[in-house]
């Protein structure tokens, strides 16, 4: 059983601060600075350009990845770290469209990130040749999964509502029609229990700084099905994709599995304070995330409907049908949501009306959320949103 | 003037060692933990979510990007951070070709590191339609600048031997030829005086982990001439290359400027260890750079000439033609290579057969020349090399 107090106790929380904001991009793991200066100090500093192998950095992203596998219900061996989300997508949604050469239509819903879509816009656009696009509305995606469909592309949690895709479902309708299909798995890493293998999903990508705890820009990761991982073409080729990177051809061969889908030098850095984060995620399972996150995001929506009856909730009632998130729609979000940070609940604010609220029990507990829900009950009874200082858009919303 | 002893002692070069590799990795600013430290604990720890605004993160990769603009001669403005050198090649290169929509050639050299060709192989297949990657030799390149070339894609600096492409030529050649160009600095940036804005480059990108010193898989930058930003098209298009990223829109609309070339979420603790490095280069400029570095390498050339007689110089003579590396070819250059190391003389060795020393008068100075110039004689009188120790590869070479 894991121990959520003493894995709260390994995160650096502000005083006073009640953070449900680790959706977006959660709190820094105390030992993450002491690890940095060791990698600074005794890897860069020291082993200089021999810290590619004494320090294993050649390694490190397929040695992340397999840490991560073990989150997302992946085969071990089968995911790499390296760039951005973006980046991964682009790479993964090029290398399916490939498979499926007779066909031209990508399908996605109106829930998905957008940088998903625009990645998508842009690929397909440099492709030509009657690629299309297709965004439906979440719920009619299955409706629309056709002998068209080359590939079926989504987002597993709704960013916004934090509703959850039946990943098992979806990916058997798309492999009945003849489609393969990218999940991407920004909300769900960290936050459900995933089951990428058991789901026979073809291609996976998410991203480390929200729910598992990166930090700022953390790297991304691409999981690709062992039946795919040696035939799949990288569109991205980069060097250490390559077969033989430091043979230095002049001619691309890919290399082998998972190891084709590395683009260029891995992030070293960055990666070094992931590892870590998932030193603390090391400490549980996912089941026991799942279960303790639903009973969390359960009693929150239960306090906030006691105690704000304004706000409409956006999210699924039932725990199976969400993710790890928690939000409301109210038309004057936005600076509720100010007003509520101002008073040391960190939530945040999703365009038009969405007050969104993570909830991360490695260290989030119910007493965090009674309290969240106490400071929001003040904010919504007292119209604190009227404070014209809590209207002002900020840069990043 | 530049005082380079006061510019060497910012950086934490370990005790005995003379480091010649600072063309591949480049060592650590003593300042680099320091701040890391505070970016960690002040910004992702005690800001969180709010240090996209507060910390100034979202406007970090345009912040350094200027930075970076001075040292490269481009505009204030056309620059931004991002990703790695591979991507933001891909990302150039596409854009360059879709501007040149009825041409169906790239031209590019075999002295180019390979991963831009591989990148450019990966591109052109995706795209189809006979496009084709035309790769000669570098001295032939401007003798295959026709008016069939879309792009003209170059690395400026060749990585093994240092040779240096005349950028001004042959970008006046391939505008007259009705073609752009794509530059890789990877080899330049902090390397040479280059004058990107003054030579008409179109795209231009390059990495900091090298001569810029940003730590292993520093982020890569990418310039896009202002007679191109507001039209280039973003093949990459990610969320925060949109014009509004925050209003999540469901269709991509580029971005003004340089903003477009932007995709997924900054790395910013990269980023923060980069920027330490910067405030070493604003205590110099380009030219004095350049100045030591020819009179150091001349030094290096004649050094290792007088006391080598079986290394053949594999660099330029003419300082003007070389950038800021001096290789030298010798069959057993792998083990030797070795041996120099074991000796505290760090270069590296790149095949088939080229010793390679880079020379970076940040922190390398005519006594370390000479002293290396010195110690490479040891090894090359005493057939250090012979020693099977130094002959096995190591996975990184």
């Amino acid at each position: 059983m894991t121990d959520f107090a003493q894995t709260k106790a390994l995160f650096d929380l502000p005083e006073g601060v009640i953070y449900l904001d680790g959706n977006s991009l959660g709190p820094l793991p105390s030992a993450a600075p002491a690890a940095m200066q060791k990698v600074m100090h005794d890897e860069w500093g020291k082993m200089l350009i021999t810290g590619w192998n004494k320090a294993g950095w050649m390694a490190q992203p397929a040695r992340v990845g397999d840490r991560i596998a073990r989150l997302i219900g992946a085969e071990p061996g089968h995911v790499v770290m390296g760039d951005t989300l973006s980046i991964k997508l682009y790479q993964a949604l090029a290398s399916a469209l490939e498979m499926r050469p007779d066909r031209r239509v990508v399908l996605s819903d109106s829930g998905n990130f957008p940088s998903d879509l625009y990645m998508a816009q842009g690929l397909l656009k440099s492709l030509g040749r009657d690629y299309e696009l297709r965004v439906v509305p979440p719920e009619d995606v299955a409706a629309h999964i056709t002998d068209e469909i080359a590939v079926l592309m989504l987002t597993e949690v709704d960013y916004r509502t934090g509703r959850l895709h039946d990943m098992r479902a979806l990916t058997e309708a798309a492999h009945a029609a003849g489609a393969l299909t990218v999940w991407d798995l920004a909300h769900t890493a960290g936050a459900t229990e995933v089951q990428l293998a058991e789901n026979k999903a073809d291609f996976a990508v998410g991203c480390t700084y929200k729910y598992l705890n990166g930090g700022p820009g953390a790297p991304a990761f691409i999981y690709v099905a062992p039946r795919h991982a040696d035939t799949a073409r990288p569109a991205l080729s980069g060097w250490l994709g390559h077969e033989a990177p430091f043979a230095f051809d002049l001619d691309y061969r890919p290399g082998a599995g998972i190891e084709r889908m590395r683009v260029g030098t891995p992030p070293v850095l960055a990666l070094a304070a992931l590892e870590t984060s998932l030193d603390i995620w090391d400490l549980t399972t996912m089941s026991e995330i799942r279960a303790a996150s639903q009973s969390l995001t359960a009693l929150f929506i239960e306090e906030v409907e006691n105690r704000c009856p304004d706000l409409a909730l956006a999210t699924p009632r039932d725990p199976a049908q969400r993710g790890s998130q928690v939000s409301f729609r109210f038309e004057n979000g936005y600076a509720a949501m100010q007003a509520l940070i101002a008073r040391g609940v960190i939530g945040d604010f999703r365009a038009p009306d969405i007050m969104r609220f993570g909830v991360t029990p490695l260290y989030i507990d119910a007493a965090d959320v009674r309290a969240a829900a106490e400071t929001l009950e003040d904010v919504m009874k007292n119209r604190l949103w009227d404070d014209p200082a809590y209207q002002t858009r900020a840069a990043v919303t």
